[in-house]
C-alpha cells in the first residue's frame, strides 16, 4: 500500500455546523496539534461566505458540487459551484496532486453521536474506522455513496470520509460533542501516522457498518408541505431497529402513522434540518459486520 | 377590568421557529380549535418571507421592529420594517382598534421547556401565568422587558405575550414539543374565556417569576470572534442557579471560566443559536416570588 503523504481537514462546508468550523479556526491556530511525522497536514475553512452569514449555504449545498462533469463545467457559476472549483486548487499536495486524505467535518441535528461516513469500503478506510470505534461507543460507522443528489467534498481525494456529529442544533456549540470530535480527528491523525510508519495498532477482526439503502421522506400534501412530524418514539432514535410497523410520523392532528416497510432497517439522520427541503426525513441503512484483511 | 374581545396568535416571526409556524398554519385550517363564545380569534404568519426561506430573518429581526419610533418612520425600509409596519395594520379588531392580546409563538435552541415572556406585571398576565403553571411542570414565567435593542411584536397589544419553547434546533420540528404548546395555547384561549364570562378557576396565590437582570457575552478576541463556549456543566440548565465561581464557559482549549458575579442568578437562554450574533451567550434573571390579587 502506498504511504500517505498529504491530508487535509475541512470545516464549515455547511457555513451553520459550528463544531467543524470553530475546529478547523483552531488548528489553523495551533498548527502542532496536526503535524505528524510522516505526512503533511492542511486546514481549510470551505465555504467562507456560508460561515460569515451562519447558514448552511449561499446558493447551494457546497457538499453537492464536486462530480467531476460538475468541477468541468464552466456554465456552473454559483457562489458555491465557484468554490468548489477553487477547493479542487486549494487541496492539493506540494507536487499538485490531489491530497490523500480529506476529513470533512460536519453536524447534525439528529442523534448520529460520532458518525464516520464513508463513500467507500476501502480496508484502509475500515480499519481506520475499526481504530476510531475503540475510542468511543459513541462512534458508528457509515457507508453512503456518492451520487444520492450529488458528489461529496471529501471525493477530492481518494481515502476522503466525513464526520457527521449530533444532535447538536445548526448554529450552536456544544463544547462536550467539540472535544469528543476534536479527539476523533487526532486520533485518525495518529493512525495515519502509524500507518506510514508500519505500526498499526491492534484492531478487532470484524466491524459493524451501517450501508444506506434509501431515504423516507415526510408525508405532504399537494402543495408539497409536510402533514406529519418525526413520531416521538422515533426522535433521537438513530441506529436502532425500526420494524414493521412501527410508529414513524406523527400528523400534526396527532394521528401516528406506521413504517409500511417489509423488513428492519436501521435509519439514520432521523430529523435532520437540513433535510426537510431535500424531502428526506430519516435515511435507511442495513446493518452488517465486515470482515477486511487485518494484516 | 374591560373583557378580552379580540385575540391574534401569531406563529413564524423567526422564520425557522417551526413549533409556531406549524401551529399557526394548523390553527388557520382549523378555526374551530381557537373559536370561543366571548372573543373573536385571528391567527397571523407574520414573517412569510423568512419562513419561505426557513430563516429566522431575510434583513433585520422582525421581533425588534415595534417600537412606536420605527412603526412611524418612513425611512425604515426593510424587509421586516415594511413588514412590522404591515402587522400593525393587519392586527386590528372589527372596531380598527389594536387587537387585546396577542400569542407570538418562539422556539429556542436554550432548555426552556414551556416559557411564558411577559413584558409587563399586569395582574391579569401574572393570574393567567399562574393557571398555565399548573398545566405542566414545564412553564416558567419570565419578564423581559422591551426596550433591549428594540420592541416586541406582542407589544402591539395591551395584554402580549410571547411563548418560548425548547429546546429544540432551529428548522426543526419535535412532535412532543408541538403538542404540548398546542395544549398551552389552547389553555391561555379558555382562561381568557372564562375570564370574559366571570368565570375564573381557583389558581395559586402566588406565583415564581425569572425577572431579567442583565446578559453575559461569550468571551472574544480583538477581532470580536468567541473564545470559549458554554461549559458542559452549565448547557441545559436554564432556570437553575448559577453561583458565584461556577464554571460558566470552557475555551477551544480546555480552560475552565467561572463565574465572576457577587451573588447568586437564574441563567435562562443558555446557548440560543440567535443570539451568538446579538452578543448574548445567556440572559440572567433573579428568581422572586410574586403575590397578585387573586380575586
Amino acid at each position: 500500500m502506498n504511504k500517505i503523504n498529504t491530508i487535509a481537514i475541512v470545516g464549515g462546508t455547511h457555513g451553520n455546523e459550528l463544531t467543524g468550523v470553530y475546529l478547523a479556526k483552531k488548528f489553523k491556530n495551533n498548527q502542532d496539534l496536526i503535524t505528524r511525522p510522516s505526512f503533511s497536514s492542511q486546514v481549510l475553512l470551505s465555504n467562507p461566505k456560508a460561515i460569515q452569514e451562519c447558514r448552511r449555504y449561499i446558493d447551494k449545498d457546497l457538499n453537492r458540487c464536486f462530480s467531476p462533469a460538475d468541477l468541468q463545467n464552466s456554465t456552473l457559476i454559483s457562489y458555491e459551484d465557484t468554490r468548489a472549483k477553487e477547493i479542487q486548487k486549494i487541496l492539493l499536495s506540494p507536487q499538485g496532486l490531489p491530497v490523500d486524505v480529506i476529513i470533512d467535518l460536519h453536524t447534525t441535528t439528529s442523534n448520529m453521536g460520532l458518525s464516520i461516513l464513508l463513500s467507500s469500503e476501502h480496508p484502509l478506510l475500515l480499519r481506520l474506522s475499526a481504530y476510531l470505534s475503540l475510542i468511543s461507543d459513541d462512534v458508528k460507522v457509515c457507508c453512503l455513496p456518492n451520487s444520492l443528489s450529488g458528489v461529496y467534498l471529501d471525493s477530492l481525494s481518494e481515502f476522503g470520509f466525513a464526520i457527521e456529529v449530533g444532535a447538536v442544533p445548526q448554529g450552536v456549540l456544544y463544547a462536550e460533542l467539540f472535544q469528543k470530535t476534536e479527539k476523533l480527528i487526532l486520533a485518525a491523525l495518529d493512525y495515519f501516522d502509524a500507518y506510514n510508519q508500519g505500526q498499526l495498532p491492534k484492531i478487532p477482526s470484524t466491524l459493524t457498518i451501517y450501508e444506506y439503502t434509501g431515504a423516507i421522506d415526510y408525508p405532504r400534501n399537494a402543495q408539497g408541505e409536510i402533514e406529519a412530524m418525526i413520531h416521538p418514539q422515533r426522535q433521537f432514535q438513530d441506529y436502532q431497529p425500526l420494524n414493521p410497523k412501527d410508529p414513524i410520523f406523527l400528523t400534526f392532528s396527532g394521528q401516528e402513522i406506521l413504517y409500511e416497510g417489509a423488513s428492519t432497517v436501521y435509519p439514520i439522520f432521523i430529523n435532520e434540518a437540513a433535510y426537510y427541503e431535500k424531502g428526506v426525513a430519516m435515511c435507511l441503512t442495513q446493518k452488517k459486520t465486515v470482515n477486511y484483511n487485518n494484516s
